[in-house]
């Protein structure tokens, strides 16, 4: 990959109508922005959701997304977009919040060594301290926060204590605590979950116990943004794995680990990216 | 494959003991048969169920093979063995059930053709007029039994009789109508249908439609064996494929027929070569 | 599928510069053209090979897409593009070859009949006489042009003359004939070929003789346009599947069939809805 | 998994003839063990090579694991075997040797602790320093051993001097040097290499790029015992991810890193749990 400094990210949402490719390409190309990659899908033939997301290269970008933002501000306005900017080269921050299955978080913070996920890893936030000294090994600040009853709301208390340092995302990366209702409002749409089984098959507890004992000959993973309906958020991605009948309830969860870690490795590459538009309860994935 | 005149199976499960292996291996071999390809399964090391699938050379098979299905009743006697012995040159005899949806139907008399489906297909029965021309180009012949609410006794009663020309399967092959208990009951684990859903996901009616309003990344298809309780049989075969956002239901319905007709035509390959065994409401597959 | 009358495409290759997407946008728009999906790529953030693929709707666009072409010729001139328009409503003319293995003709027929890909079939040419029952029961011209290494000049003449009618895409599904580059320069990258092994392993003759001795674990396919070097013309599409130790060099060749249809089908239907751009001897695909 | 210390395996070959499987079962239950689980394949309907695995329960089996194995010596004189026991209970002695690229080094250990990899690892052996810090946070030793085109010779004694305190398997987890062929004499079908390509395809050096000049559609990667031919050694594993055009040689390498790891560990796996019987130039895997 090239260096990105001048690179930019925008991502769009509005009713569709006449014109709008034209009016954004018209609006990047008076700015001296030019068009690396862009996407573009209408629910619609006519009068249905426009969804575009665009990568542009504009020199001296840090200097000048400012009056960008601004102006763009006003062509939004004109067409009733949602819209986001992301400049390539500033790292979403992020923090990871696990329980004690490791494997998600090892592979997020592998991935993340190796070049493959663009993140700012902040921090690692955990009710168990089992976590801490593979976290630490990395330099990267470790939170024993125990959840337990009697104790989940001031738990969450000292997590938003801990996020307000302005986190961009959060991935569960096998967390095992559900969040408040409170809590996920402050991050909507930034939230990655990963559910251990091929939703919306095995929705709750023990999926993988459950998926022995109905026998299923594959073995999936889901990764979604969380809200308030359990294990019913926006899907970002899900793949599923082979086995059979000589796979045990225990055979099925170390299995399904390997396909969690790289489910949510790639919703969660796809989110840093700007990849990934929520439309109601789903996702446009421009991947 | 070579010519297979000589080739006998033997599907056998029990309770697990010391010495099965043994006795069945000295049996074939004083017998004269040579095993020439073998699966073996416990679900415990010790003390669980025993499962063997067995592929043998006899010469002079169809001569021999009467005595010994005899002597083995008396081994299997001894052990508590439930078995099956089929000759791999007995064709198994196959009725496929459709409704107006053909790309199952298709697959199946394809693979047939391509030698892929080692069956006599005996007929093929339909509540639509649909698919007699396809079935009646390949000379097999084509029962059209209309069902409704009010006549779907009659219509079973029909069925039943077309079939008392011994029938070893029956393939619902899309087939849209729920058949009786009474029906049922005459093809314990004879009957194979095609799911168009990775189930436990969208159990039940329109999962197409389901799963678009979910917003799922994969499209499934599962082949069980039939019982009592919907879409709740012995799952035999499950596979999926890719989808995105910009699939609707109907494109939905259309990638899912590809993995449908796969998954049924394997899944209906293992049982014809007597791969399948049925444990309880899981299947063994030594495939 | 809504209705698809008024639904144009353009594929559209040029080198890059600023401004190009925000041109072609304003274009659309200022014909009454809304773009429905959209995708572009360059190979560099400058300076590079630009690729675009839109969809658009246009009212009346039969009408319209005479004066809509020569206006886009203008700006194309400008922009120094190479393209092609393409209206959806303009099924692709499609010639099938193929020689006595009959799985892929057959794959495409069927997804033909299915709605899958949306050409119209003008005819099927064959080396040998098996196709004919199957092709003329669809009602499709059959045509038997044998060919000898004596006849082959003749032969090709005679394909010609067949093909003078209008066609625009030229499947070879299993053509065991070679063509010769004054007959291929007539069609270029209008001819696909599906070569029975995952290229570049086992160019040439036997892939599945060659990929038993070998001992490979996965069998594949791959589907490419025909260039004058065999076998090395660019890919469109691949892909395999899982055999093991128990297949010999028969089973390999059943087995790859199943793969050899999906992938020959998919790389049809994306050449049939204009979703490939040829770029040296590679293709972008915007699938 | 249960304990395994009474769990025995025997992995056998021979030429076919009448009676193995019976001669076999006799030995094991004549001895007391019971077969859990077995997997028999023979080349041939008769006067074929015979290939079994079977994994048995036998209490006490550490102090009768040396009887059976002489009796079994016995059988096998008889039978013209060419077998292998291993106890369950005893982890095979690993090494592995890694250049700088350490992704599959870090999968091995990885699944090493996770419980997925069944062997007591002995030294991670690397002709560079990168890897020390990984290998010794987890208590692993580390030998640094430089290879240069004039120490080479002298490299290879001072491995295999690391090597002399008993190791059952050595794992070349992307270890970019060429082993002599007396370094290789010492470990026959014992040292398992991963290659980044769909061996044939781009045999040799610098398989990404050439996937990329090619313009493949899926990147590859091989698991294959180690000869003295390079890169045509007995293949254990291969599988393969899609790419598209927008991946550089730069991003075919990432992606392929995950299939490299993946189908390394799997194949180091079915070694470890003496899955794999080396026939000829291919492998037999009763995975």
């Amino acid at each position: 990959m090239a260096a990105r400094d001048n690179r930019g990210r925008l991502l769009i949402s509005c009713p569709d109508r006449l014109g709008i490719v034209a009016a954004i390409g018209q609006f990047l190309s008076a700015h001296g922005a030019n068009i690396a990659e862009s996407a573009q899908y209408s629910t619609e033939p006519q009068g249905g959701d426009f969804f575009m997301r665009i990568e542009f290269e504009l020199d001296d970008l840090a200097q000048k997304e400012n009056t960008l933002c601004e102006d763009f501000g006003q062509l939004a306005k004109e067409y009733g977009m949602r819209w986001r900017y992301a400049p390539a080269r500033a790292k979403k921050r992020m923090a990871i919040f696990v329980s004690r299955e490791l494997h998600c978080l090892q592979e997020l913070l592998w991935d993340w060594q190796d070049g493959l996920l663009d993140a700012d890893v902040k921090m690692v936030v955990s009710n168990h301290p089992d976590a801490r000294p593979l976290v630490e090994s990395l330099g990267i600040p470790f939170h024993h926060v125990p959840v337990t009853a009697d104790t989940k709301a001031q738990a969450e208390q000292r997590q938003l204590e801990l996020l307000a340092e302005g986190i961009d995302v959060i991935v569960l990366a096998r967390y095992m605590q559900i969040l408040s209702p409170s809590f996920l409002e402050r991050f909507p749409q930034r939230i990655i979950n990963i559910h251990h089984s091929f939703l919306p098959a095995f929705i709750g507890r023990n999926p993988y116990q459950r998926a022995y004992d109905r026998g299923v000959k594959l073995i999936g993973a889901t990764a979604h943004y969380v809200t308030e309906e359990l294990d019913e958020g926006p899907i970002i991605e899900q793949d599923v794995t082979r086995v059979d009948h000589r796979f045990d309830a225990s055979d099925l969860r170390i299995a399904g680990r390997q396909v969690e870690r790289a489910v949510l490795s790639r919703a969660v590459k796809w989110h840093l990216e700007d990849k990934v538009i929520v439309h109601g309860n789903k996702t446009i994935v421009f991947a």
